[in-house]
């Protein structure tokens, strides 16, 4: 009797000539003459396809050779390897069956598209070689990403989305309600009466699971988030999304040094991953998309990232033979040219900058003893400039006070906050990764909308 | 010099007796008495503390007896092994230091505290034993489920949080907005004008990735998403929350048996993880939260589940010994009570219940060819009712289209998971855990508020 097998199996089993094989999955191409055709199958198991080889003694021979692209078909045959060909392997069907229908007008013959015309159909284009190839390392980038922190003692977490508090106040957010727009309640002053609304509050959607997560850290020790996030940005660029997801991991008892070295770990763990088990999809990228991403990140998986301070990144930059758009000073927020220029052209590889400006950084960051700078650590890599974003939290009860007063903050709504500190002042230090940003990284895809299943910008919401 | 360890090391590698060791970590308990004290400390590496010993020779003994709990210190000392006693081995200190401070109002003193005051501070709450056991147990129980998957070829996706699309249309949904709620635009007939919201259109938050998911089946064979999920439902139960985790996996090729099988594996696949990597903290909630958990769970991972048809349970339903609030007959959408009076009374382990009425299904789920039911499939599991939700898809356009007319669903608002059919008509099922469900049912608690970090139910979004 055949042996029912996947696409897959025919690659990563050892199987001898001859084997009777059955197999199910769809048509990608075929062409037929006279005589004798050819099917191109795929059952989504591998990213390659098996050829299968028909003639005209099958009784259906004439009808196959016209089946729409996509239809879904049942093969019995015989494997032949085929050593010297350019395909390892083939299979002479003895049958075929029909077990579901496809359509001519299938929308994604063989030409090659656009991505924007691809875009256009999400639900689709994962039936493309390309976006099989991107969903399947992010697949296999989320996988490592865990396997790397769990095996590593950090604890999953997951905080919440619908949250009341708006983080570190930046970002805008998207409002989540359950009222009547057309119907909304009002108080005595004529404004909407927020205690009527699903949480008898206002909510918002989370713009980053950090401070949540932290209460977890000062239990765990070590722990993470990896989740949905939300900025209701009006941004048009290709590397911002109105919904993607973060890793964040937190470590009590860690200073910048060990955030580094973690981040700098976890990515080159999750590069190792993909090598061990993408590089069929890696290689048809690097083929198709970019020809330097397996170069890319080889260097990245190999060498040490660089360290430099923002202060000598500035001095980097003010040397640099180059013209900014946006002019170099100390305290400047560095820009994206700013950034690919130092990783892309002075370093070649992933390097942190530390220790910025208290002034351009978040409230939660670490002091630095000079008054001037906290201690924070931004990771740029080349092609994407920043891909992570980090520092030391100031545990400093007294500290952490003046630095929510300072930023214009309200202590009311930081209380529970406060609290981590006031019940044990403990050393911490955490991270946050833009997944996307990851992906892109990880496949060469440069904008942000294909590497995403569905993705969400302004105006955007389809499916 | 002393050796720089985790607490979990202790209790996993095999040291020496007086081991030179340093800790870092919190002060869980204080007593001392006149020339000795003891410190139960812990640094989140291990539910288990380690007991600290110190006498009045240490400078700042009297200092150390006064420590408030969760104070940060860091233990210099000798281990000793104490083989005959209870703790298998303590430390002998020979400096303490604090470094962090905490203070005495520490809310949570040694005193049992009710979930329901620990629920108010859901930000200390993990720092206790059992909210450290659970939360644990629920990241294990998170990997577990993406180990198991991606090892038998699932790959990941990340469906949609904000749509536009009401999935099944059931469940009531939040809307996700970016309209000023004191200033909304309004068209000609004096409506909220949708089109100049974030996405020019109303949006949701979802209730199911299950539609956008099958778009990727189509493409991969096996996937799954794993993220938040949202019901704005004003439901007061111990079972529900607005905002939870789901596991959605999805099979082309596959029918309801191998959905079924496939349910199973995965289920006794995470458990046998948590035995492996989680006993000690299942361990402390068998002894302190529930009795029969570790018996009911290895009873789930070692026996076959049952399978009976919803008809042949409506049969054993009337013929029980038992009064229900809820009449039974053929057609009833079975109740909470009729589930666990199966599970519990009748199979005492997990069952599949298959092939329900249509009327009380989805619209997606195949029909049956007596034309009554539908190839559906719920698990009832003991102490907790339905856990998974999960059906053979309809694959066949034309049945499809009717359904979709018949539950009185708009063909455009399904125009492009028509296409999937439309293009490539492929056996295909899937189906649903809610992940809290299974936390609680790997833990034994029975409220979801206690499994969840921050959980939010109605007039709850607190942190």
């Amino acid at each position: 009797m055949a042996r029912q097998l996947h696409v897959k199996d025919l690659y990563t089993e050892d199987l001898a000539d001859q084997t009777e094989v059955e197999l199910t999955g769809w048509v990608k191409t075929v062409r037929a003459s006279k005589n004798v055709g050819f099917i191109e199958l795929n059952d989504g198991s591998s990213i390659h396809n098996v050829q299968i080889v028909m003639t005209k003694d099958l009784p259906n021979f004439e009808e196959l050779g016209k089946l729409p692209i996509s239809t879904t078909i049942q093969v019995t045959g015989e494997l032949a390897l085929t050593p010297k060909a350019q395909q390892p392997f083939e299979i002479h069907a003895t049958a075929i069956k029909e077990i579901g229908q496809s359509n001519n007008d299938y929308p994604l013959q063989k030409k090659k598209h656009t991505y924007e015309y691809l875009r256009t159909m999400a639900h689709l284009r994962p039936r493309t070689t390309t976006f099989y190839a991107v969903f399947k390392i992010r697949s296999l980038a989320a996988f490592a990403v865990h396997q790397y922190l769990q095996g590593h003692d950090f604890t999953y977490v997951n905080t919440p989305l619908i949250t009341s508090s708006d983080a570190e106040g930046a970002g805008e957010m998207f409002q989540v309600t359950t009222l009547d727009l057309n119907n909304l309640p009002k108080d005595d002053q004529g404004n909407v009466d927020e205690t009527q609304d699903f949480f008898k509050k206002k909510t918002n959607l989370t713009v980053s699971g950090q401070l949540e997560v932290e209460a977890f850290a000062l239990a765990f020790g070590n722990v993470y988030t990896f989740g949905p996030t939300f900025r209701a940005e009006d941004s048009h660029t290709t590397r911002h999304a109105s919904e993607f997801w973060m890793i964040e991991p937190e470590m009590a008892f860690a200073d910048l040094n060990d955030m580094m070295n973690e981040a700098q770990g976890l990515l080159k763990g999750v590069i190792t991953y993909i090598f061990k088990h993408g590089m069929d999809e890696l290689q048809f990228l690097n083929d198709n998309v970019d020809e330097h991403l397996i170069e890319r990140l080889k260097t990245t998986e190999q060498e040490d990232f660089g360290r430099i301070t923002y202060t000598e990144a500035i001095e980097l930059l003010e040397k640099a033979p180059v013209e900014f758009k946006v002019p170099v000073y100390w305290g400047l927020d560095l820009q994206a040219e700013h950034e690919r220029y130092i990783t892309e052209q002075v370093f070649n590889k992933p390097v942190f900058i530390t220790d910025y400006p208290k002034e351009i950084k978040a409230f939660y960051m670490r002091d630095n003893d000079d008054g001037k700078t906290v201690a924070a650590a931004d990771l740029l890599v080349p092609e994407i400039g920043e891909l992570i974003g980090g520092s030391q939290r100031e545990e400093r009860l007294a500290q952490l006070t003046d630095k929510i007063k300072e930023f214009g903050l309200s202590l009311d709504d930081y209380q529970w906050y406060l609290d981590l500190r006031k019940y044990g002042e403990t050393e911490e230090s955490g991270f946050g990764i833009g997944f996307e940003r990851l992906v892109m990284y990880l496949t060469g895809m440069e904008n942000i909308r294909d590497v995403i299943p569905y993705p969400r910008t302004p105006g955007n919401a389809e499916f």
